[in-house]
């Protein structure tokens, strides 16, 4: 029997809303949020969505008209009582007001500032300009929007059976995922896949899927909303933004080269345990490694996320070894192009060597290649990054040179600073 | 948002009924049903469930108090004034009226006579005694039931999602089937697979996904509640019990030869075009032919379900020419054991060389093969047969052996009688 009231309540939306809530975000952007609220609340950033996989033209296939609405929409967006009780009560990483008063003041007053779009060249050139802690709170929503409504415009066209069908083989595409990881002894996998998530509805559908196949071994997910709607723990640390904008308003050389270290001498600061995960890469992981002062090797963990993610590991265990720390006592998270084969591999070379855990993205949450005619509903390598602080472009080198960002210019002011030389070109999947 | 009212209504149901109406059932048994009403009212049979795939042990897989409340749901079952009104008012093959008032009349206040359940072997003896068009009402929804019960008791243990992808798995594999079939020209196919059908979800879902996957070339079904709900139309002839029945009932030899064309002689007066089909392969197919009056090579068609089909065809084909007929303007209706790769094999053999159309049962609504560990869901050769009229044992030799039924002596008499000789054993798939 259909709720009649519910059925005409859904006919009064003039938009079918695709980022509905503030803390349908990563974990990690509110954590990296509130050091940034304290550390550089005014300071001046631009973020710009950058699409990798030039091919596809999405001012092409996406209504401009759609996308300002749904940006417009989330504008209008405010933390709601309930999420701000959740913020404030939860434990995160077994730690009580992981957000402080001042932070949860500010946040429950917070709306999204304003964007900038344009069309150019097939694509959208959106960029936001401002305060670094509101700018920053754009990426995740902003790159959400985006990879829906180019589903969405795939989808328009799918008759009702095809839709259904087409679900239906994500779905046993990602249970026999959930099945290869099963046996897995001792493995921990978290869902990092909220950017570039095929849907809201599907990550959630993903992230149950998940939780009912692997049980325990299943830590999380970096989704706030998600893991509030279903009680999971929210999943997250940090990420490349601080290390780039903090290199950014680097003075001079020798500031440069302190940056990636003052960025993480902050985070020590402010937090223990597991939220003391080194982010190497951002310009180049064997140099930063090598230069990093003694209190970073007593850190929890690394994040591997780019390169070749079973060699980063054992530079990391080298690198333990050579401090004097048991590399077994440390943890290892891999969130670089995982897919389950590739977490059944790494799992089996690293089981037993150092504590193992996984942050799955895309291909857990938007795994739709070979689902829909020329590969129409594939993911592609869309990214939102801050591009520049203070009218200073920012730098990203990254393990792999196909993930590098920034003018060429800074690129070898930065390769030099850094002691970065030849790398091995990977490709980007996602 | 819950429609609450709906939730606690829900909650009140003591059983979740299997077969909701009377007319959850194949359309050719109301066919058949007003026939034998009209020519043999009070005729006593018993139509008894028999498992040919007896590896699987019913009795110890179905709850017999669950089996027990089922079919006493059923009992409680008589037609609703909706049902009457499209029974009534419907055309059927272009002709309206098809049942006539005095059927309805009867059907209205029908309900199904009491069944004798007892366990034997790891099986359920479940039989039927009464007149004839009483009890031969009971056959589909008797498989229905057990077909659904075997299934739920697999189901039960299952997690929320498991069941899901199950769903998912098997949506995929019947969608694959429908896109082999797309591509043919000129292809007719109906649904003929109430009978062992997985539930009854899941045959409406695959009928709405043939109409939405094939368009006009598929036909309709054979279930007359899901032709009604979803518009399309009901198909269906008639079946073995006609010539078992009249056959039992033979009062000696000659009268044994005569009794399946007196079944097409009555058929002959009461129905036209499309539903004059022939059934020949009750009592061998060749035999039957070679000794055909020759008003029933005037007839539309031949339905071939039994033996190798493509044989089955060609003597059609052959024996049509012998009478003078074109049979390209004969329609060949292929019913057994049927899946996609045999549809498109068959479709290509006889396009252009006769009116070709296909009943498609098992394979369309019941393929879970490899869906369930040890193939728990897997479908199975459930029948439910008329064993005897009067007194007399009921025969089917068939043009496959393994499908023969009855008495030792009384086969042998019957192939003396038609001249049976030598029949190649094939597997019976379902």
């Amino acid at each position: 029997m259909v709720d009649i009231a519910t059925r005409v309540w859904n006919h009064k939306w003039k938009i079918d809303p695709i980022v509905r809530s503030l803390i349908d975000t990563d974990f990690y952007k509110l954590l990296m949020c509130q050091s940034v609220f304290r550390n550089h609340p005014t300071k001046q950033v631009t973020f710009s969505l950058i699409n990798r996989t030039s091919a596809i033209r999405l001012a092409e296939l996406v209504d401009e008209g759609e996308l300002r609405e749904q940006l417009d929409h989330i504008r209008s967006l405010s933390l709601t009582r309930g999420e701000s009780t959740w913020l404030r009560g939860n434990t995160f990483y077994g730690k009580r007001q992981m957000f402080t008063p001042e932070f949860m003041d500010w946040f429950e007053g917070f709306r999204l500032p304003p964007y900038h779009l344009e069309k150019r060249d097939g694509q959208y050139d959106l960029t936001f300009e401002g305060n670094w802690p509101e700018v920053m709170l754009w990426e995740i929503p902003a790159l959400a929007v985006l990879m829906e409504l180019r589903g969405r415009a795939v989808l328009r066209d799918m008759g009702r059976f095809e839709l259904q069908v087409l679900y239906a083989r994500a779905m046993t595409k990602l249970w026999e995922k959930v099945q290869m990881l099963r046996p897995l002894d001792g493995l921990k996998v978290a869902d990092f896949g909220t950017r570039r998530r095929h849907s809201f509805l599907w990550q959630d559908w993903a992230v149950q899927a998940m939780y009912e196949g692997l049980g325990s071994a299943f830590t999380g997910t970096s989704n706030c909303l998600i893991a509030k709607n279903r009680d999971l723990e929210a999943i997250g640390t940090n990420a490349h933004e601080m290390p780039m904008i903090y290199a950014a308003l680097a003075e001079d050389d020798a500031a440069l080269a302190r940056a990636p270290y003052d960025v993480l001498s902050d985070w020590h600061e402010e937090h223990d345990g597991n939220l003391r995960i080194i982010l190497p890469d951002t310009y180049g992981t064997e140099g930063f490694l090598r230069r990093a002062p003694d209190w970073l090797a007593g850190w929890t963990g690394i994040r591997i996320d780019s390169g070749d993610p079973a060699e980063g590991a054992e530079i990391a265990i080298r690198w333990w070894r050579s401090r004097g720390e048991d590399p077994r006592d440390k943890l290892v998270i891999f969130s670089d192009g995982l897919d389950a084969a590739k977490i059944v591999e790494l799992h089996a070379q690293f089981l037993g060597r150092v504590k193992v855990s996984f942050g799955w993205g895309t291909m857990l949450t938007n795994d739709f290649r070979g689902l829909a005619p020329n590969e129409a509903l594939a993911p592609f390598s869309l990214v939102c990054k801050a591009v520049s602080a203070e009218g200073h472009p920012t730098v990203k080198l990254s393990d792999n040179p196909r993930k590098a960002m920034g003018p060429e210019s800074e690129i070898e002011r930065y390769k030099r600073v850094f002691g970065v030389g030849e790398q091995v070109e990977r490709e980007v999947v996602v």
